[in-house]
């Protein structure tokens, strides 16, 4: 005999365009939502009875409506308005989970001048929230993905163990590029959404920068700190740091010496660190 | 004050090809791995000290040399001897995660005859395993991602809720298509690796086409029941079907009528169901 | 002062599902659809001035009620009838340019029959056609793209340039891999288009096995002569092979001889090897 | 009988990091490499003769060697350069092409100050080059792919055809966003380079937002004139500018309505409109 031990369902990918219009000047704010119940849904499982199933289409419908009425301030406020309309409305809900990424839109400069209704993407970055409501507590969470960052110097690996597979050589002065992944937990439901982002994105940026790094692990730890330093409403946060080596070139075959200067990008096999930092 | 909650780091996609050359028959067998380590490691994040880490570029040739060694009849006893390798070697590790995603390669027939040396691409599905080696026990998972699968007719969804945003209308014949990832535990560590994985595949198959489907979340359900009846000595499966839809299009305003001939692949939005089925 | 000295425009990636039913035994075929046109656009492109542009949202419209229409038996006929409608109705469009790629779906077999409405993907491999209609000519071409094929044996790369840049050693044993991208144009506009399709790909595929490989190009050369002696309607066939590298993997460090056993497959940089071949 | 109307081989996707060292302040330059070759090298094709060929490995490191010795000021001169040493060096090759993507790494800002050594990904935008050296002449080409641009006004399409399957709604106000790639061709080998692109990119960028637009067409060739303006050493310029449509939600069945807020992108379909504008 075998039962259901765990059911979760929704609809992924719903992607939000919203213009807000004050005159001539737009506000434009792009997004992709990704929504996921759980509840009392065996029986849809089991028996094939969707009578507890909110169709997954009228998930999508829900994003566009409640955007409609929304502010949109910021997206981790639209997550929880999200998440908690599932939970208020349908009593055999037991968890909504809201996960957004929104696309990193610029306003385009002519002149010197912000235009009022022009817009140039700003790359692979993407801010994040995910928003995980059940009956007795909210999680907000925020995030980053995709903040492609690379060092050239004042990066070093040393002191590692040496064993019968061990040939990498040591160096204390390597190339150190990475794509950043990061989600902090608020340790509260209203926060200043986009200072708070501002603040600790630049705390991170800011010390990968500056950091003298012994190793991936150990600048993963000090961006994190500074995250925390960053933003008291900060109660953890978790990053995950590929790897992604640059390897000197060997030019001795054609009889150069290479100072450091000539490197390929490989993008397999790659480290991969990650670390969670709590503030005690 | 701030601390390291959690700490984990690896090697991933570390690409090997192994030939097995029986005389003029050769064996091909090419997959990627990935390695996660955790352990005390806390002071290479903390102070840089490197004294504990097993550097990923020793992971990577950990992976090659222990291929040279191995009989690889299996990935899932692959997985578990590098694993081993990890824990068994060094004393302040104490877990050991190994992730495998294989090939799919399939001999080329030459006139009917499978050729010895040569292979096409089985496309997109891929056979996968999961080995997390602790102190005290070791967890062995299989799985197959990108297990791309349609069925024309037997699938309908009616009686979900409707509420004030639900347009979607009920239909008892609709196309069924997603892309399956399934993963499964085994109860034990020592098991007929290719044989189990053809059985649970073969079981999914099966049912994914004879299934009279009143909704997603039934046929995972029962495609799961199928895999657990395959295979004895399989404790739990998890299963997650994305719902790639195909839209019927509307021709009317062409004068024609779309007899359930005519539809639209979207990518995006897509309905995410899953669960998990256990041997009770 | 400028001119426009070329333009097109046209619709992509417009997605078609076609089900045909008989009785509980139904077809599956799957595409996407490419429509390129040029003509008398000029006034769209300097004056804005829209008169002489058929939307390319009609183009999709086109796609799906002309599949309603179609036998749909081939690609090929199908491409032809897009492009000989956009030709016929629109004196002012000059050439008409339609690209179909074909998802492979290949049937589910169950306890070894096949399933009348169950389909599995066959992957990475797709069938593709070309058809360019103008006022005074009709070209079709066939093709295949992601066709990835692997031999651990039988090539060998000796006796080229050497140069004060070379390092590479050469080998009479490795192994040969490649994602296989071929077109061919035929000489006729009415050919019995899925006997000549698997023609010519069985044709590439037994080459590819059977040939002692002195170079990809060498290689590449007799696969395309093979298609021709395949199919007598076929004038010319271009083929692209990337040369996904195996490498070796350096085991010496480790007190191991390698075989030619144990390689890494690299993504990057890979070298890229085409040709044309024209029957005389 | 059979033969060889066309061939050509290269290396793709050699990827090449320079660091310049000015004391402590750094300069990056980032890029991927595609070399093609075209001359004398049927006998490899037909017998098997490698004596012709340059491996490809040595193209790979002829790449490095070079960019040791080179000022790589511009991706524009480095690829004459690359081109220039085919040409030069082997007197059966015809033909070299060079095509170079860069990486848009910006300087991270830390307390308003560019910081000497770190820098951040500018995203999917990148400058390209492409170079074509024959015996006789030499072809530059500067380019950009990936700039996603987006307008959420001053977008209309009215006075298509209509015909019978043209459902689409005239418009006079939708967004209207695109992925810009665009190439031009320069009438002379020495130009300063970043200057030069800078100067069309910027054209580029200001017409879009500024362009009252009646079609893409339109715009498209609006912003190709600009280009031709602000760079009197170019001599034509071609454009593609997929229509990324943002399609408004009908909000209707919830009692809402939409004044042009609300939008969905979708990936597929997608117009694809292209153009070239050339001096007189």
């Amino acid at each position: 005999m075998s039962s259901l031990s765990r059911n979760a369902y929704g609809k992924s990918h719903v992607r939000l365009t919203r213009v807000a219009r004050h005159g001539a000047f737009h506000e434009l704010t792009e997004m992709s939502v990704d929504i996921e119940l759980q509840g009392d849904f065996a029986k849809c499982y089991t028996h094939g009875d969707n009578s507890s199933i909110v169709a997954t289409d009228t998930m999508k419908n829900t994003v566009y409506a409640i955007a409609k009425k929304h502010p949109l301030t910021a997206i981790e406020n639209f997550a929880q308005a999200l998440a908690s309309h599932f939970i208020e409305k349908f009593s055999h809900i037991t968890s909504a989970m809201v996960y957004i990424e929104a696309e990193p839109w610029n306003r385009i400069e002519v002149h010197g001048h912000p235009h009022p209704h022009a817009f140039i993407s700003g790359g692979s970055e993407k801010r994040t929230t995910r928003v995980t409501r059940t009956r007795d507590r909210t999680r907000t969470e925020a995030g980053i993905i995709g903040m492609v960052v690379l060092k050239t110097t004042k990066s070093g690996f040393v002191g590692y163990i040496r064993d019968e597979y061990t040939t990498l050589k040591e160096t204390t002065d390597r190339i150190f590029a990475t794509s950043l992944q990061a989600s902090w937990l608020y340790n509260q439901q209203e926060v200043e959404w986009n200072e708070s982002f501002q603040s600790v994105r630049q705390a991170m940026i800011d010390t990968f920068a500056q950091h003298d790094s012994l190793s991936v692990q150990q600048t993963l730890y000090a961006m994190g700190e500074a995250a925390l330093a960053a933003c008291p409403s900060m109660e953890e946060i978790s990053l995950t740091m590929p790897n992604q080596h640059r390897i000197l070139v060997n030019l001795e075959p054609f009889g150069m010496e290479n100072k450091n200067e000539i490197f390929v990008a490989t993008s397999e096999p790659f480290g991969l660190i990650s670390g969670t930092i709590r503030r005690d």
